[in-house]
């Protein structure tokens, strides 16, 4: 039915219209069916409104269909009633408890692609693929068909190796360390990181500081010939449908398992990964709350990996505080440096070798942690990491003493002697990212005590760098009314050295 | 933090501002999270858009957040961080694999009918709280928690019967013949119908023909104390909160068991009902395809009645055709007093003597179908439909001849000579709704022949009414193209007579 157009101002994130009741009835469609909105051959569908208000012979289009479909104002367009996609069948079957074949899956993530399924659908499919009603045979369909959305890399015939946190510990900057260390033996280890989403320095932000973090493909590939690793930036080039994912998870603050790890494993997929060692920072307000469910975790990544034929191990990490001394994109880049140099924080050292030395035992090396503290106190770690800067365009001679934080300090003291109780991560990564981070790459948070440590009154407990007076007053008024760190007179019973508390599959 | 309310038209179904990046800042609120916006003491949240081409200072507020706080362009309105509602955790919890308590439930229901839940949130519940991931004490809490969204009604100590279909079948005019021949035998059966969702007649569409169907409880009571029973239209007294869910569900044509059941048990729950009768129609199309469907939602729904202390049984019905000779308000209302009269399609009665003698035999009585055949042959159920129809307002003495159909009428004719191979439910449904049903009363269908039955070439199939000639122009075009009845030379194999095909659950 040929149907004059026209715009309408009303709702963003539902592809909705607006017909005539008799409109509708003639076209055989009813409340909320779809239709195909055609002009000169360019398509596309919206769910639709009958209602006796809108004139007859008329259609009120949002912007965005508009757009879609290439009309203006007053154009007259053809309007068809469109079965439901299959996608949506797909999804529906899923939501009544069926089980979803790789077919079904492809649908489902291609229409997520192009656009065809709005969030609300995404998230109905999200919400409805949970540990209950997914079997590990699906998230593994889900995997490929996620990682089918952007490049696969051929890396070469040798094992590729990977390494990949789950996220939730500040100041969590080993990344560097960890590949120099692997790298180093002739492994390979093609690291993509991401940038902070709610954190206040995510390994891109840091590592940007010092060298090119945004790195195409050939690019990646040139960079990992050099040097056998890399820690760059993961983009849209692989199982690009992840990030439209989590845009429509955001919301409700949900990340279901299933669909969690098919989205990590979809990018290892992309990259042709053979070897994936999990960090998996376990405590309070993190992904993983205790031991259980880090096993459970293991076992969930275990049998995913065995089915895409991918060997992974979990190592379970320690994050009831932020890793080493600072929280910031220049502090953490100053402190990672430093680490490979020998000096810093001891417990940053620890856990780099810690996590490269399991991956290094996954290559069959014995005893890898060892290894791995050879590997960087000769200075090996170090060699090879000045090759990758330069093979990702940095200054390979690059110092901590290059990397200048922001020139508004503030000190944070104690208010009574004691033990420091707890640093809490929540509130200290709202303090430096209200200090500027991670935007202000001189912003951040430096810890002169942490937990365990005994202070008296009036010692600094942590400093507070800022590239404004603004941001610096923000940030201390933040660390004022959030307290991140606590005093008092009680011994602080367990260990916050212990790095990585347990490694799942257990073995033999 | 003070700002200034700007009035912009985005969006309608998700209740978004959009604020500066600095203020979010500032409040500590990040991309997605919640804030309440204050006016004089009336609040209201919303989820925020953090931008830096929002001027400082400025908040950009939808038409529907700027009247729920009572704001006008140019206000100055109160914004403060909000944590997510209660019931958004519980929803995350269920999505996780959780399971949820009657307070959790308690608190989603809540904040669904207060308007707290947008359609997305409310959607990803419904999807995630799917076959494989409630439990049935879970689906129970949920019943209770719908119930308590509306008024509950005390309709004495006695037993309370009702019978409840699925739906899926037109021409479905048993309703008001059932509660009549329970009914006259002292039980109390208060039923309360729906009108038309998808199809093209709802029981109350068509009663409404002869008799009020809008009960208040009052009324309700009333009709009920003076007849035993009543065949009213369902409202928003009772569970309101399971149609705000049904529109949300709506755009994703779902209805996902767990819900669904929920959802028809509390209106049961709220009336006092201790004897259900479950009509499930069964055949293509239909919400139960096949026996083993009908068996596995017999078990859930007795499960379920168990625990809420309502006696369930469930009757497997014969939906492969429309129920009867007629499909339209008017058309069913003569026919479904023919029947009570004794005259018109032996089918109907079968089917309501059929169902009427379960509940009896649910009430204790022997040979309950035999009992409902005499109930209907010897008048009694006529005398006390007349009865109920009085106590709903209307004439006792309706007749058929008081009820006419459309002036406008065309047949339908066979093309060639054979087998009536089928009549297609969904088919015939689009024909009577283009010639207008169910709001012009008059319009419909009626069948002269059925399937089964041996047709000449030219012989009337069915006829059509309509209110108007136009109307009645477009069924017939529906019907050219959809051609609802199909007609060959090969012999009918099935039994259209079967009414009832199974009641679960079995009898040992």
């Amino acid at each position: 039915m040929k149907l004059l157009a026209r715009k309408t101002d009303v709702s963003v994130s539902e592809p909705i219209s607006a017909i005539n009741r008799d409109d509708a009835l003639e076209m055989g469609v009813g409340p909320m069916d779809r239709v195909r909105v055609t002009l000169d051959g360019t398509a596309t569908t919206s769910v639709v409104i009958s209602d006796s208000t809108v004139p007859k012979g008329r259609i009120y289009l949002t912007a965005n269909i508009m757009s879609k479909c290439g009309a203006s104002d007053g154009d007259s367009v053809e309007v068809s009633y469109c079965p439901l996609p299959e996608s949506i069948r797909s999804i529906r079957k899923k939501i009544h408890g069926g089980r979803l074949n790789r077919e079904e899956l492809d649908s489902i993530v291609g229409d997520i692609m192009d656009g065809t399924l709005s969030e609300r659908e995404i998230l109905a499919f999200v919400s409805a693929f949970n540990v209950n009603n997914a079997d590990i045979n699906e998230v593994a369909d889900l995997t490929r068909a996620m990682a089918a959305t952007g490049r696969t890399v051929d890396l070469g015939p040798g094992p590729i190796y990977d390494f990949h946190s789950l996220g939730g510990v500040p100041g969590n900057k080993i990344t560097p360390i960890v590949v120099s260390i692997v790298a180093s033996q002739g492994l390979t280890i093609p690291k993509l990181s991401s940038r902070a989403i709610s954190s206040a320095c995510g390994t891109s932000d840091f590592v940007d500081t010092f060298c090119d973090v945004e790195l195409d493909t050939e690019s990646l590939k040139s960079a990992l010939e050099k040097a056998g690793g890399v820690f760059a930036c993961g983009n849209e080039d692989y199982a690009p449908v992840g990030s439209r994912i989590i845009k429509a998870e955001r919301p409700m603050g949900i990340d279901p398992r299933p669909v969690m790890i098919a989205s990590i494993m979809s990018k290892k997929v992309a990259l042709g990964t053979t070897h994936l060692l999990m960090d998996l920072p376990m405590g309070e307000g993190a992904k993983i709350p205790d031991m259980q469910a880090a096993e459970d975790f293991s076992d969930d990544m275990v049998a995913l990996g065995d089915i895409l034929g991918i060997k992974v191990e979990c190592a379970v990490s320690n994050a009831s505080q932020p890793i080493g001394r600072t929280i910031g994109p220049v502090l953490e880049a100053r402190e990672c440096i430093e680490t490979l140099q020998g000096k810093g924080d001891p417990l940053v050292a620890e856990k780099a070798c810690a996590i490269a030395g399991i991956i290094l035992e996954m290559a069959g090396f014995d005893d890898g942690a060892s290894m791995a503290r050879g590997i960087l106190s000769s200075g090996a770690a170090l060699s090879k990491f000045r090759e990758i800067v330069a093979a990702q365009n940095g200054d390979p001679a690059v110092e901590p003493s290059d990397l200048v934080p922001g020139g508004y300090v503030k000190d944070v003291h104690a208010k009574h002697s004691g033990y420091v109780q707890y640093v809490d991560n929540r509130s200290i990564v709202a303090t430096a990212k209200a200090a500027g981070a991670p935007f202000d790459t001189g912003a951040g948070v430096m810890f002169i005590h942490k937990t365990g440590d005994i202070v008296e009154e009036g010692d600094v407990l942590f400093r507070i760098f800022a590239d404004s007076k603004a941001k610096l007053d923000r940030a201390v008024e933040s660390a004022r009314s959030r307290r991140p760190m606590k005093v008092d007179i009680r011994p602080v019973e367990h260990d916050p050295a212990e790095t990585i508390m347990a490694v799942f599959p257990r073995k033999g």
